[in-house]
């Protein structure tokens, strides 16, 4: 394997990159300018080192604890747990929250070997407490996984901290706004049926 | 901007990722094993150094004259010349042709400033001769300047090699294969049938 080979095969390992377009991508490095090339390794080279999770969200920052983490201007009483740390920023950018976040880092799949355990779960609890949460917003994916470790949650806290004590929720699923009826698969249509809104 | 937003910006400059995607691989990146960030990176930044234009072709190598120029086995009086390096990859894998390459490091298109001068045709007359080719196929895109370029070579040759010498011909252009004429675009078909074949 040539220089270019390696590349394109480091690159396929990529999520949404094929070998064809891992292969664009190499020549288009190379027919580039060897400073963007050199600018975009180093970027790679020292990711690892210079984004760190936050000891108290869970979240990827270049400081320990994250700006969301140590921001005042925060609702400190509302947690929204999500399971990657790009969904806090999806989340953030929305700009329909204030709260704080908490990474879980994935959400339960016995069948892939994922068990609570393996998840940023365990100081949920004691962070509820210390910084006086009221209320939680589950934001996990409506799929399989996110209904499992939902469930899971809302048991494990209503364990720990008592029933009722706080207010949990998950974010509504139905249609994507500007959807159509007739393109809408029937778990989603079921789902938003269920969760109708009494106008 | 941080070490993430950074990178997200460099990565959303290659072709086919926008911001979006070029996020999903950043977290992909950080989510994944360092090792792996650390072999991209090294084989980004060493591309540029291993890998050059192939001074008898110009093809990417990284020895030069490049394999194929000094692949013994290979049909030296057949040329087939191509807008970038990459078609070589794809002409070559298509296992039809066994000639020698000429890549042009683009193609001719006046309104974006490419003149003839621009590209690596002036070392085609003499390659031509001290070959001894026959044969010359212009295997260039099937655009506004992929049939510019063409005339222009055509043109070019003819003059500096004397008219008739070369056989000179562009690859056929029509339906593809599996495709489907309903939707095929008017110029497609309009060419498909003037380059209709006798059964």
């Amino acid at each position: 394997m040539n220089s270019i080979e390696r590349l394109v095969a480091l690159l396929s390992k990529l999520p949404g990159i094929g070998k064809k377009s891992a292969g664009r991508l190499v020549y288009h490095i190379l027919d580039g300018d060897a400073s963007y090339a050199g600018a975009l390794a180093a970027e790679i080279s020292t990711l690892h080192e210079s984004i760190k999770r936050c000891s108290v969200c869970g979240n990827f920052t270049e400081e320990d604890p994250c700006p969301i983490c140590s921001d005042n201007g925060r609702e400190r009483n509302v947690l929204c747990v999500v399971e990657r740390a790009q969904d806090v920023k999806v989340i953030d950018d929305s700009r329909e929250f204030r709260g704080l976040f908490h990474v879980l880092g994935g959400l339960i799949a016995p069948l892939e070997g994922v068990h609570p355990g393996d998840l940023n779960i365990e100081k949920l609890p004691d962070r509820i407490r210390s910084e006086g949460v009221k209320e939680i917003i589950l934001a996990l994916n409506p799929t399989v996984e996110g209904d499992t470790t939902a469930l899971y949650l809302q048991r494990f806290l209503n364990e720990k901290l008592g029933t009722g004590v706080l207010e949990i929720s998950r974010l509504a699923s139905g249609l994507p706004v500007g959807g159509d009826l007739e393109y809408t698969d029937r778990l989603t249509l079921s789902r938003s049926l269920r969760g109708r809104i009494r106008m």
